[in-house]
């Protein structure tokens, strides 16, 4: 068992925009946060699942995107950039306190002290839509494609949520590994 | 990816029994399979999450338990009984033509001819449940404990749903696992 921190909780509420906004607590239900943008008990099947016919309704894993710290620092530093904001990322919760966050295996959890419940269901892929958040937040157009290449391995991870419950900003979170 | 078959399909439609039933095909929602005893979308924690309090709803990824002809054999064989029935483990689907199912990882996807895609949520520990239905069947007391530490390792698997559709008896079935 790890303990890392709840930096930030944030949300995609604007219609059409990737990009989050900081809220002091998130209700988090069954189908993800009421009012994001990927809210939903099912998802339309993307390039991600290309076994399934694009557009039609799959379960929806990809309710939460949680990136770090830490690793949000060494991808700034890779890019020349002062600061890698999570609201660029379209993460909806910053962590600190665990380093290798993009490594954690499908299956382990993430608890919050409400009883909220998150499982992990594997590294995000970093995409354009970041890139390009950044590349106008900072105007230097090529992050939109360096972002992609580099932050490879270090864009954080996609959760479900296994239990409902409240997650605030600065909640300690346990973060447990299934066989450890 | 593989390719295995469906061999049976079972459904345990009985109130307060866990052994299965054959059909000649279920339709499977997001929750499950309807009319089955772990159809849902939440359950209450148990054992299996001792970081919850047990009795708390969590998100059901216990819906549909799998089997194998090979390993059900080998169980079989270890026990000293000519066979051991799909039906006595309260299992949903009997497949052939992969060997080592309970080897396989969390998140591989069985994916069926209607366009029905299960998620592989891992190994089934095996239960006295279980163990009891056979030693009933065959009249031999000693294999409800037997039977709990000889298939460790060879019970099979659980899944969820990721993608609704039927799921018929004798369907080819593909298995994908994520980076082969």
């Amino acid at each position: 068992m790890y303990e890392a921190t709840a930096e930030a909780v944030l949300i995609a509420r604007v219609p059409g925009s990737f990009i989050t906004q900081r809220e002091a607590g998130l209700d988090v239900e069954l189908a993800g946060i009421p009012g994001d943008r990927h809210y939903g008990l099912l998802r339309p099947a993307d390039s991600r699942q290309r076994f399934y016919p694009r557009g039609t309704m799959v379960a929806n894993r990809r309710q939460i995107s949680i990136v770090s710290v830490e690793e949000c620092a060494r991808v700034a530093a890779k890019l020349g950039i002062a600061e890698l904001l999570p609201e660029w990322l379209g993460a909806n919760i910053l962590l600190s306190g665990y380093e290798e966050l993009t490594s954690l295996p499908q299956g382990a959890r993430l608890l919050f002290p409400d009883g909220a419940g998150l499982i992990c269901e594997g590294e995000n892929a970093p995409c354009t839509d970041a890139g390009q958040a950044i590349a106008e937040a900072e105007g230097i157009p090529g992050i939109k494609t360096a972002f992609v290449k580099t932050a490879y391995r270090m864009r954080g991870i996609v959760c479900s949520v296994e239990r409902e419950g409240m997650i605030r900003q600065g909640d300690p979170v346990k973060i447990m590994i299934e066989g450890v």
